[in-house]
Formats: structure tokens, C-alpha cells, sequence
């Protein structure tokens, strides 16, 4: 962090200015300019589809950190790198210059979901601000809908603010999203942007639920994503892990028919289940 | 929503007006004018009685809706409708002007009741709150009572937040709940108008519990409101689901004797049980 | 309730003075004037015995009733009377003019303890808050230690929040309270007493557990305290009702050696248990 | 408490001074001028290594108590001293002049960890909060780290909040913590001590885990500490306790080879397991 520019403080719980209880804070090492901002959220969830999406797009674009997210509502530990330094648990806004006159990207993803409904709730409100403050045009989720069968080429299903959006995501390849539930924090930013007046939409790929790290899946969202955006982006790394779950995937089957059903963390779609 | 006129900001967390976390807000798209206001409520709850009652008093009447309320304290999730399009977990206030010089109508109905304790209280409060802006003269909550039997004409049983409005349902032909609780946001809105001097009633229909939507208890229970309010509502619609799901029960009865007990989702009465 | 005279608001959690969410309150109907106030609390715990004992003190003193407290940490349920008139969870305080020159008494019970931690204390903060406003000069909390036997004259253990007013009570005939805990509001009434320098006791009768409202218990703890603040009270109500208790544990001893132990509502004192 | 100096107000609900809800409190009896201030955690934990290193320190320095702190974030309960004495549920700061010319020290220790997530955030928030008040340049957090053998000589493991602070513990004998997560307050205090740019480390002693008081563990864990601040401690009422340990653990040994896992509360490191 080169510059602690400023900071927007939320929950704040107290009148005396120098004794301030935790809050979930967004801290500021640079404020970009962004021109007709997109924003692209990825939370874990269901095959890790949204997570492992927004941190393949930072690498490739070699997307620059501005800002940070601190939150009592994360989980109430630390963590360690290899060098033995300390880590909180936090999200993570990164932004990237487009220079071929599209739309700049602003990335958000973290380490984990709030655990609360509350803390769900809050921290979509903290990211949905931020995404106005830079005047974000548009706000693009994703997760998995877990669907118990491997996919080669996993299907897109689409939902959208407004009705035309979801015909630009048909028109792109999607599968439109008729009727059922998001839960979860992916969720939330995604029906939130509405009243806020945000086109958004939610990109749920197919996944069979126990891949945890379901990168063809992520794949597959990202592709609809970059024509939607107009963006070009080397998917490489995601093909090559892939090829390895395949691998990984086929040699069970040979062993087994039956895989345990994974644990679904937020963006859980009811009848059908997505996230 | 034609014209966002303002809002009621409740459960604010912070000092910063331009970082504002989540709240439970009331957001106007107008600002009806009503005479002798009578607020009819119906949350989801057993039999969904009141959800019923109120839906059909808004379609029959072409109720205009005027409000909604967000809130954290409804579940974490969104969800999406046939055109694919996201909505948010919400509730609805609606009115009708009577245009014989009777009261005019405000209807408050949501998705779901929220979760916590702290959520009914909270959205209770909300609901009143709005209730005593428009000089709201009289609060109808409603719901579903338990008995384990099917009955062609459900009784009403009536509570009310004094004495002479007991005797007032008794002789529009009600039976007076006499001890016992209700628990759930219903009871809530029922109660808190008592301490904020607002009239209020409690009808519960009788309901066999193994019904989701009891349309013939919801039938009843706006049978006595329309007496009560000197209002004519035409009520085929209800009286059709009604046969409907007696023939189903019927059906049902030939088959089996054993029927699961309905979860009680608010509005629950202790020894015995009403919702 | 005569006047609405005014309120302490509680957990405010807002800025915006017209629309206000529940919130803990206390609301008077009188202001009474008190000389050397002492405050007796009696909240529902293990054999009802603070709950019996404030009741009794209320009846007989014929105390008149000047506050009550209402609060989304209660449960969100309302109650009904034999007359179908609602009520809400709600805590009253009553006051006793001493005719003879004695302390005046501040009564409080409520219908319940609050579910959570967080209720719990805000209930214990705002008794002793007003208190503190009527200069109490005692506060005296009641409870029951479950003994696992019938005892005819159940002994009083006692715990106070300084060495001269421990001693005070072994003077009375209490047994010192020695090591242990006191969960529950009852217990945090007495506790937060000591950093507000308000002294304060805490009476445990014996009680066998297995009685949910052990008059006996009650009317022990009531004759020490009546010998403390030198106040005569008149016990025979408690008395005829632990006659009764007596009778109907006597026919069950008849029957059965094995009774279920109480739930511990609240007070619960670890190894041994007091409540 | 000599003098009730001034409170730290946190986590106010309200807007009226006059009703003030219960709140994290600091309150403090002194304001020592403290030089160069490390300050020293110790929350009970797993094998309680923290909460005996700390309270080892105040009875060897006859460090001096000059705040504690007071929360409805810990349990609602008060405990009883051996003479009915009540005390409620609190941390303590205490204080000791380095009279060589190094470092003063700050020990911080409470009864319990706060249970919920939220209660751990605030905690550590307010003991930090303490900590930057005084200029405190170095944090010491502790705990342990199970690894279910019982060593004579226990590994510390350690982490820090920058590379060059792990560097100095590895100089100093520590093994470098790589990886892995530590949850409870414990760890928070380590982790926010980071984005408030107090430099702080964790030192985590091996434990088996079925001790809950492992003083062998606490004594080794207080060896390294001292030796990085150059101060001299006595350790002998350590070795003493660690000793009996020991021939505890040889008789249970000779008895039986299973040992019942000691619950972990707080502090506790995912694979492998820390607090």
C-alpha cells in the first residue's frame, strides 16, 4: 500500500471519534480514473467458478490493487504466508485500463463470503458503493450452478436487472435464468445494483458440485464475459487447470460412481441450485 | 416505480451520510392522500392466511402499490422471474380509496417474514410506523390457527388492543381469543399498535395446518374485514382455490389418514396454536 | 397507564428522529418520589423464586405501578387476556411508599428474561440505570439454587458486591456464597451494581429443581430480606401455595423417586448450580 | 480503583448521554507514562499457554493494574471470589517500569474470549486501541499449538507482521510459522496490529493438547519473549507447575494410552492446529 489515501468508514457504533470500534472499512492506496467502468465480483462459491475467474482476469491484465476491504463480518481469524507474515481476512479491489477506448475494469473478490446474512448484506452495500463512486456502468457477478454432470462445454445461465439485458446475454450464448433463487453474497451485489439503479447481471456456468476449483467452468463464464465486454483475454491458464480436473475427474470415475456433494458457500440457487 | 419521492431511513449505523451501510428503508414511488385509513396486514404464515387474504383484497380491488421496504433483516437472497429479471426480498404497501366514503385501504404484504427476532420487531416497527404517517385509524392483522381439522366454514377467533373492540368482532360473529400468545411479526404489528394508541384486531381462521394456502380460511377471514369495514369484495377467486383444495384434501383422505404438521412459519399461537 | 410522561430511549440506531426502529424503552406513567430506595428484582428463573417473591411484595404492598420496559430483546410474541386484549412482553416496575420511616421499595419483574447475551445485559443496564435515577440505595436480586431436595426451611446462600455486606447477611442467617458463578440477568443485575457503586445482594434460596414455582423458596428469600430492610410483610399466600407444592410432591414421591430436572432459566450458578 | 480517570467509550446505541446502553468499556484507575510500551496478550486459549505467560509476568514484575475492561460481548454471567463477593465477567491492563532503561511492558489478560466473532473483532479492536494510546511499539500475542506429543523442551512457532520481525524470532530460536491460519481473538489482535502499523508477533509453544494449563509450554513461550526484550524474568513458579505436569502426565501414561482432544477455544491454527 503506497498511499493510505482515505478511508469510508461504515457501522461506525460510537459518537467518540477516537475510540472506534471495528467497522467494515474500505481503504483507499490509489484513487484511479475509470472511464464507463465495468465491475467483475468474484466471491467464492460453488466450484470456486466466480473466484477463480476475477483472479485469472487480474493476472492476465495484470490488474493494479487500489483498494482494500476490512470487515468484522469476515471470519474472526488471521492467516500466514510462507514468509510467516500475517495476513486479515479481506476483499480486494483491483482496476485495469482499458487503452483500446472500451470500458476500464474494476475487479472485486475476497477471501471468503460473510458468514451472517448481515455481513452478506453489508458488504454487497460496501462494494455496490464503490462501484457507484466510480460510476460504474456495469456490474457483471457469477457462480456455478451445480448441476451433477461434467460438462466439456458447460452452459451459461444469465439473469439481469432489466429485460433487454437478459436478451443481450441470450443473444451472446446465455441461457436465461427463469425463475428460482440466488442466495449468498454473489446474489445480494447482483439484486442490490437494481434499486441502486446499476444494470447488473449474473453469470451462473454449469458445474457438477464436487470440483471445488472448477476452472473450465470459470472458463466458460469468462469467455460470454469478454465478448459481452469486448475484451480480449488469454485464456490459457484456465484451460490448462481444466484439462488437469478432467484428468483428475476421469481417473475417479474409473474407481467410483459416486462423489461427495460439495458444500455449497453462498450464491445458492434453490430449484435449481446455482451460486 | 414511477417517481422515487423520498425515503424513510431506518437502523442507521453511521455518521457518514455518503457511506451508508444496508438499512431497513420504506422507498416512496408516492405519496397517496387517504381518509380514515384502515391498514390490512398480511405476512406469510400458517395456512398463509393473511398473505392470501391480503393478495386478493389487492388484486380485487386494484390496489395501487405506492412503497416498499428492504431490509438486512430478510433472508440473504434475490430472486428471479420468469423473464430472467432479479428482484430483491421485499415488502409491499398498497392502497385503495373507497369511493363510497369508507375508509380507504393501505395493504402491507412481503415475501417472507424475516428470521430473527430482532427483524420482526424492526419491520413491525417499520409497518406502524408507515401506518400512523397516513392517520392510519385501525390495524387488521390476520392469520391461521391450527386445529388439526378441515372445516367448511373455518371459525374467526379475534383478539384486539381493547375491550370494546373485542365486543365489536364478538357480534360481527368472531370468537374471542381468550389467553394464550401469538408469536411472529403478525403479532407483532398486532401489539406494538397498542403502545402507539393505534386500534388494532388480530383475525385467526381456523385451518387445518397441512394446508400451504388455505384460500377457504382466507376466505373467512375477509368475509368478517368486509363486515367489519362495510366493504363489498367480491371473493370467486378465493372461493374457487377453496374448492380446489378441498377436493384434493378429499382425495387425500381416501388415501390416508395421517397428514404432516405444517411448520409454523410466525404468527403461532401458544396452547393452541395460532399464526 | 394514567400519563405518558416520558421516555428513556435506549439503542437508538438511527439519526433520522422520525423514524425510529424498536428500541429498548422505558416508559413512565409516574414520577414518584423515593427516600432510600431499594430495588427488588425478581426476573422468571429456577423455581420462579425472584419472580413469586416481587409478585408477592407487589400484591401485598399493594405497589403501585410507575414504568414499564419494552424491548425487541424480548421474545417477539404478544399475549392475549381472558378479555382477547393484547399485551406485549414487557417489564414493570412498581414503587412502595416505607410509612415508617424505613426504605420506600422500587419493584422489578418481567414476564421473562431476555433470550440473548446482548438483551440480557442491555435489560440488566437499563434496571440499574433507573436505579441510579431514584438514588437506590440497595438493589437486592433473588434466585434459586437447585439442590435436588425438598427442603422445609430451604437455606438462603448469598453473595453481595462488598465483604461488610456479606457479612451483614451471614448476620441475617445466609450462608456465604463462596466461589461459583451466577449466570442469567438476575445475575448481571447484581454484577454491573458493583462498578456503578451501587451496593447490591443477591439472596439464593434453596430449591429442589424439579418445581417451577417453589413458594417456599420464595417465601424463605422474603423473610431475609424483610428482616433486612426491617419491612413486615404478610407471607401467608406463599405460605398456603407452598403448602400446596408440599401436598403434591408428597403424592408424587408416592408414586415415582425419579422427577425431571428443571430447565435453568437464567441465574444459573456452575458447580454448585444456583440460579 | 483509586481514581476513576476516564472511560473509552465504544460501541454506543444511543443519542442520549443520560441512558446509555451497556458498552464495551475501558475504564482506568491510572494514566502511567509508559517509554518505549511492548505490550504483552494473554487470552485463555488452548493449553491456556497465553493466560499463564501473562499472569506469570504480573505476579514476577508486580506489574500494577491500571484499567480493565468491561463488555456484553463476554458471557452474561458474574462469578463469586471466596468471600460472596461478586466480580463480573473482564479484561485487565496492568503495567510495569522497565527500571533498566528498556522497554515498559502493558499485560492485557481477561477472563474469557468473547463467543461471538463480533465480540473478538471489538475486543481486539479496543485492546489495539490501548496499545496505540500509549505508543506501544511491539505487540506479543501467544498461544498454543497442538501437536498431541508431550515435549520436554516445546517448539515456538512464530509469525510477525513484516519479514524482517520473523527474521529476528527465527535469530532467536523461533521456527517460522509458513502458512496456515489462527483464529480467535488472540490471532485478531496479531492480525489488525498489522493495518494499524503496530509491529506485533505471535509465539505459539507446542502443547499436546490434553493439558489445560501447560505451564511447560507457557514457560518456554515467556524464554523467547524475554530474551527479545532483554528483560530478566523468574521463572521458577512455572518450572514448579510444569514439573507436577509432568508427573501427572507419567501416571496417566502408565495408565492409559488415550487422551480426550482439549476443546480448542480461540486461537486455533487450521493444519496444523495453533491458539
Amino acid at each position: 500500500m503506497l498511499i493510505t489515501g482515505y478511508s469510508h468508514r461504515f457501522h461506525t457504533n460510537t459518537h467518540d471519534p477516537s475510540g472506534i470500534t471495528m467497522q467494515t472499512e474500505v481503504r483507499y492506496s490509489q484513487q484511479p480514473e475509470l472511464r464507463d467502468a465495468v465491475m467483475v465480483c468474484g466471491l467464492p462459491g460453488i466450484g470456486s467458478v466466480a473466484w477463480l475467474a476475477v483472479n485469472h482476469l487480474q493476472k492476465e491484465l495484470k490488474a493494479q490493487l487500489f483498494a482494500e476491504v476490512y470487515s468484522p463480518m469476515f471470519s474472526p481469524k488471521v492467516w500466514l504466508s510462507e514468509d510467516g507474515v500475517v495476513g486479515m481476512m479481506k476483499g480486494e479491489f483491483h482496476y485495469w485500463k482499458n487503452k483500446d477506448g472500451g470500458s476500464d475494469l474494476l475487479l472485486f473478490t475476497a477471501n471468503e463470503q460473510p458468514y451472517s446474512p448481515e455481513g452478506q448484506y453489508e458488504l454487497a452495500e460496501v462494494v455496490l458503493d464503490l462501484a457507484a463512486k466510480f460510476g460504474t456502468k456495469r456490474v457483471i457477478t457469477m457462480g456455478g450452478m451445480a448441476t451433477d454432470r461434467f460438462a466439456e462445454e458447460p452452459k451459461i445461465y444469465a439473469g439481469a436487472t432489466d429485460v433487454e439485458l437478459v436478451k443481450e446475454l441470450e443473444s451472446l450464448g446465455a441461457v436465461k435464468l427463469a425463475g428460482g433463487a440466488i442466495t449468498g453474497t454473489n446474489g445480494l451485489i447482483f439484486g442490490l445494483a437494481k434499486p441502486k439503479k446499476i444494470p447488473a447481471i449474473c453469470l451462473l456456468a454449469e458445474t457438477p458440485g464436487y470440483l471445488s476449483l472448477d476452472a473450465n467452468a470459470a472458463k466458460a463464464a469468462l469467455q460470454l464475459a469478454s465478448r459481452m465486454l469486448n475484451i480480449s483475454i488469454d485464456l490459457t491458464a484456465l484451460e490448462k487447470q481444466a484439462k488437469e480436473n478432467a484428468e483428475v475427474v476421469q481417473k475417479a470415475k474409473d474407481l467410483s460412481h459416486s462423489f461427495p456433494r460439495e458444500g455449497r458457500k453462498g450464491g445458492e440457487r434453490e430449484l435449481p441450485y446455482v451460486s
